[in-house]
């Protein structure tokens, strides 16, 4: 088998840079390690970047998220019963736009099966071969038996458990970590959030996040201990320890209900350099981890697919290279301002174990700094929107 | 012998609530324990904000500094051989002066005899009594006896190591503190300063300050061990260093020359609550302590002056308490902001021997931040020149 690119990931990033190939007419296969309903079981985060909404325009995928989707134009944020706005319209003109990632991944899949790209679910064994060479090829089994797909270039979208960053020799990488001392306990719920925009609470009894997905279905966060269990708490635990860490006025209206999901997330940061080796390309969260406060993870992927789409054009426009020649540092050199704006809002908005008394009236002196100063609201809303590509 | 204030204290904070208190005739007794030349001889800080040139205007003793004074309209930052300015004059439509804190305690002095105001120096054992009650009073020793003021009001304005803090119970008390693990090595020189403006550098081998007091004396310092003694480090040794921390533009042109002051200082963030207790009222480094970096100390001291300043002149114009009632409160929120400016900024410029290769990435990635975002500049450049009053 032949294709010029070979995704390993069929994640929304794989996807979304393969339609966005399909359109140059360059030829793609993505190879995806679960089954399709395993992928699109996955839940996510749903606040979409203006960049992002602009690749998915350019790939031809947005009606529905227009359709459906929900202009955000600011976000509220709290600390104690004390609340603030960061009015993103006001601060940078623009916004983002609230559907769940879930959602995009299920616009690509329809969109890919209704341009006839090939998509091979259930791979194992998945292998890059000759990747710093001039002919590469991936080799995978698939119903038992090996299969190898000789291509022009690679590229890792298969996350940070995927095998694209481990074909990177460990002489080569330089990978930069921070792990955080806890986790998001998250639901879903059928209830109607509790406010028209997101919450980021700071309390004295940790993080929470009111998020949703659209006017029917709620998205609730807290932060708790990695040592916890979902089944550990109960949704009556969730909802009380919930209404304590959000003002006062929003816990008094918050309507409850059963959860349809409940899980925990660990918190890193992560990133890997170069992003690029030989014809392999990683992108999202095969290079690069961000804590999921201020939900830069998709975000930061679709930049990463914007520079190597850039790159691939190019190259199969006039084969003009400088596009892949420059993809690593130019992909870096905003992955690390996104990892800037995630490690400082999770770094503001969490209680940490070892927090001594004057670190937590830092944290609330730059609460007090962002709810008073217009130039820290800006530059905070230009992060949240997006910076530019 | 009795007084309206009692001042406790004859450095810069003092001598300037003094001075102001002399403009509305209201009698302030200076007890100090050192000697005058003492005083005169410590080498501080020379970046005075908009809101201290203010009070010295107000107290009428500006008028050396503006003839001697260098405003100054932005500042330089570099991390190794980057190098880029914040502009306070087009952010925020003003500047900082720099002037020796030596100098305006030079002027304040100058103005305390000229007014006849009544200074003790070499007094020993200051203790302060009844201040929880309405006839509060200062007892000490001069000259081999034991003297006492009866007074209203005490202004505690003897430093981190003064008595007047440790006169409030501390069971009313509440501090928080951050050491941090390194100190600043500074030097002064009679040698032309390498740039018109300061210079705040980050270097892989650690901070270093580029700053002056006039176009003839040059002050610089670089971050150390606090196990360092000055005389570990020669001139040779510290141009040397200093060169090595500095864009190479800098250090190709600086002039060395022998070092008139050599000595090490720690870095300490500090705050007490409250700054009241009853009839006394602390002001400066009695109360709060911030790392050097941005030139906070005496400034942050004179906004304490200032609300302290207010709440006298309206008790003694009109029996009006309001302004002291709030002083605690007012001086507090100022207070935290500037904790939260210096602690922000030691935090982006230094070396810490625990830093982890994410932790130095972050640093590096705040200072591309602030390198590339106005609204970052902005923010800055508004803590930089003083947040008003």
């Amino acid at each position: 088998m032949r294709t010029q690119v070979v995704i390993i990931g069929g994640g929304p990033s794989g996807l979304l840079l393969g339609q966005l190939l399909y359109t140059k007419g360059i030829d793609t296969v993505v190879l995806e390690r679960q089954t399709r309903a395993h992928v699109l079981g996955r839940i996510r985060a749903g606040v979409l970047e203006q960049g992002m909404v602009g690749l998915m325009a350019k790939a031809g995928i947005d009606a529905r998220m227009k359709a459906e989707g929900h202009p955000h134009h600011g976000t509220l944020i709290s600390y104690n019963d004390t609340l603030f706005r960061i009015d993103f319209k006001a601060h940078t003109g623009t916004q983002v736009m609230v559907y769940g990632q879930t959602e995009v991944t299920r616009d690509l899949y329809d969109a890919r099966d209704a341009a006839g790209c090939r998509t091979a679910f259930e791979v194992e064994a998945v292998t890059i071969h000759d990747a710093d060479r001039d002919r590469p090829y991936v080799t995978y089994r698939a119903d038992g038996k090996t299969q190898r797909i000789d291509c022009d270039f690679i590229a890792g979208c298969d996350g940070f458990h995927g095998v694209s960053r481990a074909a990177i020799p460990e002489t080569v990488r330089s990978e930069y970590e921070k792990i955080y001392p806890f986790g998001w306990l998250g639901i879903l719920s059928e209830t109607p959030p509790v406010a028209d925009e997101l919450i980021y609470a700071n309390s004295d009894r940790g993080f929470a996040l009111c998020s949703m997905r659209n006017p029917h279905l709620s998205r609730y966060y807290i932060q708790c201990s990695m040592a916890d269990k979902p089944e550990d708490w109960s949704d009556d635990a969730f909802w009380t320890e919930l209404k304590r860490r959000i003002p006062a006025r929003y816990a008094d209206s918050l309507v409850t209900g059963p959860s349809i999901e409940k899980s925990i997330a660990p918190l890193r940061s992560f990133v890997t350099e170069p992003m690029r080796w030989g014809r392999l390309f990683l992108c999202g969260d095969a290079a690069h981890i961000v804590p999921p406060t201020g939900a830069k993870g998709l975000n930061t992927a679709a930049s990463d697919v914007h520079y190597l789409f850039e790159g691939l054009s190019r190259y199969y426009a006039d084969g003009d290279d400088e596009g892949l020649r420059q993809y690593s540092e130019k992909a870096l050199a905003r992955v690390w301002k996104t990892e800037r704006f995630s490690w400082w809002f999770s770094s503001i908005m969490h209680r940490f174990p070892d927090q001594s008394n004057f670190d937590l009236r830092m944290q609330h002196a730059e609460l007090e700094f962002l709810r008073t100063n217009a130039a820290a609201q800006k530059a905070m809303a230009e992060n949240y929107v997006g910076l530019p590509y």
